[in-house]
């Protein structure tokens, strides 16, 4: 599983709670290597509380004094940055950034996060083979450290899943056949009730068709409809019955 | 601006503060329109606390009774759905889901969550014309609101935003003949100083060819290179003026 590469990265965070919080973010999506290099409180209760059920990254995550040692063993390093800088480092946005990633031969990945205030240093940066950034709001760009690992995380998994990635309940429709004797049913019904001119029944057939077409219904529903027209058709030889 | 015609339905919200982190996660992506359906806190200081700097969407926010009411004005509704249901409701990933969303014409379009714990109702997934889920680790599916609500409003604005979403500083490399120039001149140095075989010079140029290439330097890259060069070639002949 290819998620299995991914090291995510968080360089001098202030705020242990964040430290949890990028842990059940990462955890959520299926990522389980969480490397810190000098946090400024860890481990610490505020981290375990904000982990929530994923504080088994916590206990594994990896403690070091600088990035180069966090991401020596990684074949590509990429560096989240919120500030889209005028120079020097290729930027890309988060779903671009993790394609490049995961398309790098073999070996671990790392995705770099710096301060919650400041950022990556340009000494930092300098690890870092692209900048990947998380387009946001220019007049509020205000993600958080965990919300921005939130989104890389989920774009990783995404990238990993492929198209498809939920399974929806495929409808059954039912065979055109049982529709072709529901519109049959359905025009000798509106004929019935005087609401479908005989003469001239083509144009609102064709509504009804493409309505029904487009609900492409299942057999059971194309039973309940039938159903309906056969009880309205009860109903009118009864009400002949009474004349 | 077609983020213009979200509107976000959060129901039943328990922890003030997830409306807060919703409105500040909305706010990060450009989304501006917040709708509550029977909150159980609002307004409050922890919505206030958490929202930092997006309580503007917190003082325009409306609140229903229902959720009927709540969407009335909609012409599409997608539920948000951490479930993955084995019946009845069309089932999108968030990608999928947004795309279906903006695709719809004219007029606001709702993405509604349910409350922390239970998620939507199947009462209020009637209203909804399908479920978006956002596929998360199957062993640890704990994408809390706000978390949820980011990442469905990131899509959002992927998806309003288009490929090309960051404008990466383009590399401009240089023309092509400048760089044969410095080849020619590698080749040169490489030669003098002995570390190329000057009869057999092919296998290693060309592996110097493709390494630059890959990085496709720009006329100052090139300038530089070439300096480098040219300070190797005097050292060379005074090294030679010294013999």
């Amino acid at each position: 599983m290819s998620l299995e590469r991914i090291r995510v990265v968080l360089i001098e965070t202030s705020h242990p709670g964040n430290i949890g919080a990028a842990a059940r973010a990462m955890k959520t999506m299926g990522l389980g290597h969480l490397r810190l290099v000098r946090p400024r409180y860890f481990p610490h209760a505020d981290a375990t509380a904000m982990a929530s059920g994923a504080d088994d990254l916590l206990t594994r995550a990896e403690v070091y004094d600088s990035l180069p040692e966090a991401i020596g063993d990684c074949v590509a390093v990429a560096g989240a940055s919120a500030r889209l800088r005028t120079h020097h480092w290729p930027t890309y946005d988060a779903r671009d950034s993790v394609r490049r990633l995961l398309a790098v031969g073999d070996g671990p990945l790392a995705v770099v996060f710096g301060r919650e205030r400041t950022g990556l240093s340009n000494e930092e940066l300098d690890h870092c083979q692209w900048l990947l950034n998380v387009p946001a709001n220019p007049d509020y760009a205000s993600l958080n450290l965990a919300m921005a690992v939130q989104v890389v995380s989920y774009e990783l998994r995404m990238a990993t899943l492929g198209e498809g990635a939920v399974d929806s309940p495929q409808p059954e429709p039912a065979p055109a056949a049982e529709l072709e004797r529901f519109y049959a049913h359905l025009e000798t019904v509106m004929v019935a009730t005087g609401f479908l001119n005989p003469d001239n029944p083509r144009h609102l057939m064709r509504r009804m068709r493409l309505m029904f077409n487009r609900a492409t219904p299942d057999q059971n529903e194309v039973n309940i409809l039938r159903g309906l027209l056969t009880s309205v058709e009860r109903l009118q030889s009864s009400a002949d019955e009474d004349r």
